[in-house]
C-alpha cells in the first residue's frame, strides 16, 4: 500500500478537534512513521454549522456517519463520539465493511465490549482503544503487549481527574465535598452534570476495561462494585490525615484464587504510597505483577490533546498493520476469571466513632468486631469526657463482615455516631 | 504456524535463569497468549557445569553459541549475555540466518546500534529490546508505539538503581559518597567493580537508546555527555535539602531547534518533582510531549525477574509477529537530529561559595557571573564573619558559560572555596 491512508473521523468535539489538529500539524512526522501520508476522508458531526476549535474544510463534514464509515475510500474509522448509540451501530457497520477502528469509547467497551470485540474478530480487523482509559497515558497497550509475559495480580488506579481534583482540594483546604465540587465546576474540571464522575460511573467503566485486559477475562461495568465520592466528608479527610493517609477514588482490579474483584470506591492510602502524591486532575495507575513487582504509569488522564495523542498513537499502529497486511493483538479472554461479589472481597476498614468516654465502651465496640470475625489492627482514643472519639483500623476481612460490623456499631448505645467509615488500601 | 515456537537462549546468568524459570512457570499462559507453546531449543553458556538458580535440562546446554543461533529448529534468539562481543557476532549470525532477536543488551545497542538495526532490517526480522532500559518497566515500546503520534520534547529519567540507592542513602542519613557506596555493596545493590554504575556509563548507554527512540534519530553513547556521582558530597546533598531539593543522577534527552542534547549527570530537582520521590533502587522515567504533557513510568529497573518479564513480553510480541507473518515497528531514525555539544546546552547551576563576609564580596561574585552572560536567579547568604556562605542559583544559560563562570569564581580572592556546583533540573 503506497497511497495515502484515509481516516474517517466520527465526532468533532474537544477530542475530535484535537485529532484533526494533530493530523495536520504532524503530517510530516506521521508520514515518516507510517510510510505513507494520512488524510482525513470525512468527519461525521451532528451540527455541521457549529463553530469548532479547529479549522475544518466544510467539504469534509457530513451528518451521515453511517455512509461515511462504509465508504470505499476509508481505511480506518476513528470514533470519538462516546456513549452507547449511535457509536455501537457505527462501529459494527465499520467492521461489517472490513474497516479497522480506533476508539476512545470507554462506556461502550465496558458495557458491551463483547459485541464490539467479537465483531472486530469476525471481520479480522484491528480494534484499538488506548484513549478509552487514562487519556494520554500509554497504559492499555503496555498492559496488553509489553506485559504479555507477566502474571498481573493487581491494578490500582486513579483514573478520574475530576474526582481527584475535588479530593485534592478537600485535602489541601479542608473544604467539604460540595464546596470543592463548586470549585471544580468553576475551573472547568467538572461538567455541568458531574454525576458520571462523582458517582464513579466513569471510573467503573475504566476499571472494567483494565480488568479485562490485565486478567485476560471479560469484565463488564455490571461486574464492578461502584461507590462515588459524594459521601466523602471533610471529617473523613481530616481523619485520614491524622493517620498519615490521604483519600483517593480508586479503581481496583484484583486477582485471587477464586476469581477477580473489580471495584471503584474512595479509600485511604498511606502518604508514602506512590499514588498519594498524584494530585489535581492527574491520573496514575499502579500495576503489580508476580515477576515485575510494582509499576506505575502517570500523566494527564483527560483533555483534548492528551486524548488525541493516544488516538493518534493507535492510528499509527493500525496504519502500520494495514501496510504490512497484519493485525495487532486482539482481545484475549482465555482466562475467563469469575468476577467476585464485593461482599467476598478481603479489605480493611478505617472507622471513626463518637463515643461516651466511660468504662465498657471499648469492650462493647471490640465485641461488635469480634462477633463478626473482624480483627482490629489499631485503636486510638482521642479526647475525653463527652467528646471522645475512637479511631479503629481493622485487619483485612471479608467486606461483608466489615459492613455488618458497622451496622452493629451504629446500633450500640455506647456509640453516639459512626462519623467515618472508609476502606484502607495500599 | 501451529508447531511450538523454539527459543535459543544466549546466557544463563541472573536474567537468563529467570527467563528459563518464567518460560516454565507460565507455559500455559504463554501458549494462550501466543497461540502455540514456547519451548527452549538450547541455552548457550560458557561453563555448562556451573550450578544455576534454575533447574535446566543439561541436554539443552551448549558452549557453541554460534551453532545454536543458526540451528534450523530455532525460531527466536534471546540474548542476555551483555557486552559488545561475542554478543554482536551472535546477533549478526542470528539475523544472517533469518532469526528475530530479543535482547537486553544496552551496551551493544548504545555503542553500535546502527550495525545491529541495519542487520535486522536487511534480514527483514524483528529486533526487540525492552529489557535494555529500565528493566521491567514498559518504556521503549510505549515510547515507540503508543506515543507514535506524539512529538516528544524531553525525556528525564532515573535509569540506574545503584546510584539512586546511593543518593537516597546520602539524602536520608547524611552519609558521604564512600560510606553510602559501601552500604550499597554490602546489600548487593552495587557490584564489586561499581564503576559502570557510579561513573554513569550504564545510564549513558540507556540515555542513548532513549534519545534514539524518542527523537527518531541515531544517538550513540559517544554523543552522551557523562558525569557520574563520585564527586557528589554530603555538602551538596545538604545544600540541596536547604533549598527544598534533592540530588538525583539523571539521564536527560532534550530536543531543541538545533538538535538534541543527551547527557547524564547529577542534578538537583525540587522535592515536588515526581522524580524526587523515586527512592532506593527504583527507576522512573519522565517524558514530556507537546500534546500529551507530562508522563511518568515507574518501577524496578533491574533484577533477574523484572528484566526477564520484559524479555518475555518481547518474546510474546515476536512470536505473535512470526505467527501472523508480520514484523513489529523497526528502527525509526528519519529525523536524524544532530547531537549537541554539552557546552551549548541551556542549563541552570546551583553554586555554594565560602566567602569572607566583607563589603564588595557579592559585587565581585556578581561581576564574575555578569562577565560571562550568566544571570543570577537567587542569592542567599548564610552565616556571618569568617563562615559566610553564598548560595546562588542561576537562570538558564549555556553550560559552557556556567563552567567558565565557576572557573573565574575559583580564582577570586573574595572566594575562599567553591564548595558545591551542581546543575538544577525540573
Amino acid at each position: 500500500m503506497t497511497r495515502p491512508l484515509r481516516v474517517a473521523l466520527l465526532g468533532c468535539g474537544v477530542v475530535g478537534s484535537s485529532v484533526v489538529r494533530l493530523l495536520n500539524e504532524q503530517s510530516t512526522d506521521l508520514e515518516h512513521r507510517i510510510g505513507v501520508p494520512v488524510e482525513v476522508a470525512g468527519i461525521a458531526v451532528r451540527r455541521p454549522a457549529l463553530r469548532r476549535e479547529v479549522d475544518v474544510d466544510p467539504a469534509l463534514l457530513t451528518t451521515d456517519a453511517h455512509a461515511l464509515v462504509t465508504r470505499d475510500d476509508v481505511d480506518i474509522v476513528v470514533e470519538v463520539i462516546g456513549g452507547i448509540e449511535p457509536a455501537r451501530s457505527l462501529l459494527l457497520a465499520a467492521f461489517g465493511a472490513g474497516k479497522p477502528v480506533v476508539t476512545a469509547n470507554k462506556a461502550l467497551l465496558a458495557t458491551d465490549g463483547a459485541t464490539i470485540h467479537d465483531a472486530a474478530a469476525a471481520a479480522g480487523v484491528d480494534l484499538y482503544f488506548e484513549a478509552s482509559v487514562a487519556g494520554g497515558i500509554p497504559l492499555l497497550r503496555p498492559l496488553k503487549e509489553s506485559l504479555a509475559g507477566e502474571r498481573i495480580s493487581k491494578v490500582l488506579g486513579i483514573v478520574n481527574g475530576t474526582t481527584n481534583f475535588i479530593l485534592t482540594r478537600m485535602d489541601e483546604t479542608g473544604a467539604g465535598f460540595a464546596e470543592a465540587l463548586d470549585e471544580a465546576t468553576a475551573l472547568g474540571y467538572a461538567e455541568a452534570d458531574p454525576s458520571a464522575d462523582i458517582e464513579g460511573f466513569d471510573a467503573a467503566a475504566k476499571a472494567a476495561i483494565l480488568a479485562s485486559i490485565a486478567f485476560h477475562s471479560r469484565v463488564t461495568v455490571a461486574d464492578v462494585h461502584r461507590e462515588g465520592i459524594v459521601d466523602v466528608t471533610a471529617a473523613d479527610i481530616a481523619s485520614a490525615k491524622a493517620m498519615g493517609r490521604t483519600v483517593k477514588l480508586l479503581a481496583i482490579c484484583e486477582r485471587s484464587a477464586s476469581g477477580v474483584s473489580v471495584r471503584v470506591h474512595p479509600a485511604m492510602i498511606p502518604l508514602t504510597h506512590p499514588l498519594a502524591s498524584v494530585r489535581d486532575a492527574f491520573n496514575a495507575v499502579f500495576v503489580e505483577g508476580d515477576s515485575v513487582g510494582q509499576l506505575m504509569f502517570y500523566g494527564r488522564g483527560a483533555g483534548g490533546l492528551p486524548t488525541a495523542s493516544a488516538v493518534l498513537g493507535d492510528v499509527v499502529a493500525v496504519a502500520r498493520n494495514l501496510r504490512s497486511g497484519s493485525r495487532g493483538a486482539g482481545e484475549s479472554s482465555y482466562a475467563s476469571l469469575t468476577p467476585l461479589p464485593m461482599g467476598d472481597v478481603r479489605t480493611s476498614y478505617h472507622v471513626n466513632l463518637d463515643v461516651a468516654d466511660k468504662a465498657g465502651v471499648l469492650a462493647a465496640v471490640a465485641t461488635a468486631f469480634a462477633d463478626n470475625d473482624v480483627s482490629i489492627g489499631t485503636v486510638r482514643q482521642e479526647g475525653h469526657g463527652d467528646d471522645a472519639t475512637l479511631v479503629l483500623v481493622t485487619h483485612t476481612a471479608a467486606d461483608e463482615a466489615l459492613r455488618r460490623t458497622v451496622e452493629v456499631l451504629r446500633s450500640l448505645d455506647a456509640v453516639r455516631a459512626v462519623t467515618s467509615v472508609m476502606r484502607v488500601e495500599g
